[in-house]
């Protein structure tokens, strides 16, 4: 895996407020776990108002936390004041998500300016050993200027 | 836009039933407004506690919404029996989820015995003009045994 | 199907005179069809020398013929001066790509100023009707100083 | 990574058997380098006819060696007599594709009976350090039956 240097030396603080931001984080009951210059994991607890029919987290929510980590992967490389907005991602599901908790990791795989490629898995741990419940590869988008969100997404 | 014949007379029924056990339905007040075969609508009041760093819906919840409607326009084409897994999906975010309510719209591109690929879209309405919010292209997989998912999704 | 207003009148020569430099359009065969503002149309015959193991056009040349119509959409969209360039796509092989020509539709589902939004299919044309053989759904960049484009594509 | 085992100690004859029938392979010059259990590695020169607008080799002909180095990656898993089929890639493209030669590398993530996830990724090789111009994450399928690929694909 490549060694990326941050932008921004405090790259951690900016991308723990921004999750602090989040809603849907706390809704879901998910924790930022580790914030390092182009990687970024997030753990949640397994919780029954979260599933699908079959009783497994459901899969935007295994989305939902890597989509999460991987954004943040993508930030903590990006420059002071830039904040991060997913364009696009492809997530294939390849396990139920079930046991105790679910671990997203988030990383980056190409940084760019305007655009940063990730990639991510999501791992379902509990009694037996970590199993992969889905992996994403997704496309993040650096925003300069806020403000400008709600009219230009792209 | 293609025309289906469903196998299954009670396509709908089985639908509903299996949309009343997603629970994450439920928790975000997500409804099934559109029940064709090959076409599935659902609706959702945006909600606070559903949001990003922007106060706009999150992705995932986005996400949540546009594949249960691609999911179960796969299922009303299935045969009796069968139940439906998201195999992957892709999905383009193109404006800010904001508004009163979300509309996620379904629909089958191709229909097979094990495999059926989906389409969809995401509109934000409220007091504008319905707005493009996000659009999927996804695989959907038949499972006849819904005992065996939990070791073989693939 | 939304209707788009182009932003520079020579949207089509400005098309075709690009897609006349793309070497690997002659070398499969494949003509430009149509260029309509947002809408571009691909046509090729089926050829022994591009098919995968199964005797099938392969899926890549599917991807090219579909790629090119999509990126091409994008760009009639585009200030005069822009070029184009594929972020990323995704594409569902749905029937095997046979018989006597194929059609590449590529259209633009959300134009923006940096990336674009495109969909597009692929037919089968011969004796029978036309069969719809992959969907793809992806992201295209404008490019505004092609001379950069070797050092920072994203 | 994780260690596969094969199903079939005959896997690499299998393979470059399959690879031997790809038209396609031979028309870009692509030549199979490496085939392990769950990971396939394919070279092929850079070459003027397969270019785009701006020289660099066009994003299909990449997509074609990552695709192909992740199906046989699948094949090379799955039991004697299996044949694989792409059913959806996602391609993210981060550099040009430029240089004496490329280099796909396809690798299992998850192998299935039915459905096998894979990535890959594509390097620029020459002078310089190799470059990664493109990374995929895609589902493949096993069909047992080619007889029967024609009318059923999915």
């Amino acid at each position: 895996m490549p060694t990326f240097t941050p932008a921004d030396q405090d790259f951690e603080e900016r991308v723990r407020d921004s999750f602090a931001r989040l809603t849907l984080m706390r809704t879901i009951g998910a924790r930022l776990v580790k914030v390092a210059p182009g990687e970024v994991d997030i753990d949640m607890p397994v919780r029954d108002d979260l599933t699908q029919q079959h009783g497994y987290v459901a899969a935007a929510v295994v989305t939902a936390i890597v989509d999460t980590a991987c954004g943040y992967a993508a930030m903590s490389l990006m420059p002071a004041g830039a904040d991060v907005l997913t364009v696009e991602y492809k997530v294939n599901f390849m396990s139920p998500a079930r046991g105790e908790r679910l671990l997203a990791h988030g990383r980056v795989v190409k940084p760019g300016r305007a655009l940063t490629v990730c990639a991510g898995e999501v791992y379902a741990l509990g009694d037996a050993a970590p199993k992969a419940v889905a992996t994403m590869l997704g496309t993040m988008a650096a925003v300069q200027d806020t403000a400008k969100v709600p009219e230009a997404r792209a």
